[in-house]
């Protein structure tokens, strides 16, 4: 089958926040990236490809979706390159839907680190958040305020994949705060004055169940997540810096608290 | 004094790495950045301002710098827009120097962490890694391979004026470690697969003089540094994540040898 003009221009869409609210799917691009969303089970509902520009490892990637029972559209390297975010389209675009958990609380049992972004507007810096969060076990991503779009073709991107295995909750910061009374997690909120991450580990132990929350860089958090947090964290470091890079920050402390 | 023609067209050539090469001078701009630079006492040789688009805080740093005697040229929105390498430009453009140092190998003793940077290629990684450098106190950035331009506008911007502060060196891996070996640096490489850094730090005490070396998400570091490096560190993390961002695995392991 071949795809039509109408196809185009809804994919295109896509690549807009508007586009991804009305219609619920969002596109990801690129041979590493849909190799994760393969090895996650994450399946797409539609994927666009030019077998010419593909690699033979991006066409190996092809016949897994289409083993998957996935639609597989052939296109044009022109089409390819008018639908693409990027400059440099590596000949494979996918359409997903947004898994409708992102707009509910987490109500299960299996979330025990929680990584809280308040306002982290820059999607590379969102995107390796979300990254580092899977590496170091916190298994849900709540996002408040202006935070860049989850679905966003640049944090996609900054992911490279950890999108497709972590679960997330878009929601406002009250809801959050009584989600954290209600189930029980001890709220951490990094701060510039506050304990070091060895003062907050002795505080906890193996059943301790943890929110980590990040703010933006130039603004902290917000009064209302510091006054209902348990403890406050601070990274030490040189006085010279005044804060370091919020993705930093945050991967800094997820790897402190990977191990208990 | 007003501004030429043939200037403005200078200054828009330091925006590329060819104008910066040929001239050994880039520019920085925007208030926050550059009000590093006049903390941190590296000066510029000219500022081009727009009184009307700055802020009360922008025009206070105007008088800051014309009270160090820099020059200071009032230019037009216009003018400034057109030599700006954001969208957004907030009113204020400085050229520097590129320090000579940055060339020659660090004979100084002053120099006790190092981080080696080898194919750092996204100028957005090498900004974040020079800041977190300066906030953990390694006060030597070496660079080898193909690394971003640290003077390129996107490195400058990341680093959050920690560059007015950072010494570098732009050498080759052989230069680099030749170095090392002479001057009795800990070499240590990072790796997916090496101790952790609990290990490395039992084995280290507060005389060493350690390089810490981080090469490319994709490839790893050379084969080369490999061979020369005295220990091999691995940051623990689940198996589902490849790798971590390249800027965020050398924030943690510097912040990890920040007490040493």
């Amino acid at each position: 089958m071949s795809i039509t003009n109408r196809q185009i221009k809804y994919i295109k869409s896509l690549q807009t926040k508007k586009g991804r609210k009305l219609n619920y799917q969002f596109v990801a691009e690129g041979v590493r990236l849909l190799e994760e969303a393969l090895h996650h089970n994450f399946m797409p509902t539609t994927i666009l490809f030019s077998a010419n520009s593909l690699s033979e490892r991006g066409n190996n990637l092809v016949m897994g979706f289409k083993a998957k029972k996935i639609e597989c559209i052939p296109v044009s390297d022109k089409i390819l390159n008018s639908i693409s975010s990027t400059n440099t389209p590596q000949g494979i675009i996918a359409v997903f839907d947004i898994p409708k958990t992102s707009h509910y609380e987490p109500k299960s049992k299996k979330y025990r680190k929680i990584i809280w972004c308040e306002n982290i507007s820059d999607p590379g810096n969102l995107g390796t958040i979300i990254r580092s969060a899977l590496a170091f076990d916190f298994n849900m991503v709540i996002t408040t305020g202006s935070c860049a779009d989850i679905y966003s073709p640049k944090v996609v991107r900054a992911s490279v994949g950890s999108i497709f295995k972590t679960d997330f909750w878009e929601t406002t910061n009250e809801m959050a705060i009584n989600m954290a009374k209600n189930r029980k997690f001890v709220l951490i909120a990094s701060t510039l004055k506050g304990e070091n991450q060895s003062y907050i580990l002795n505080n906890l132990n193996k059943s301790s169940k943890l929110i980590l929350a990040i703010g933006s860089e130039s603004e902290g958090l917000s009064n209302d997540i510091l006054a209902s947090s348990d403890y406050r964290i601070q990274i030490r470091h040189e006085k010279s810096v005044e804060s370091l890079n919020a993705a930093v920050a945050a991967s800094i402390l997820m790897s402190s608290f990977y191990h208990i």
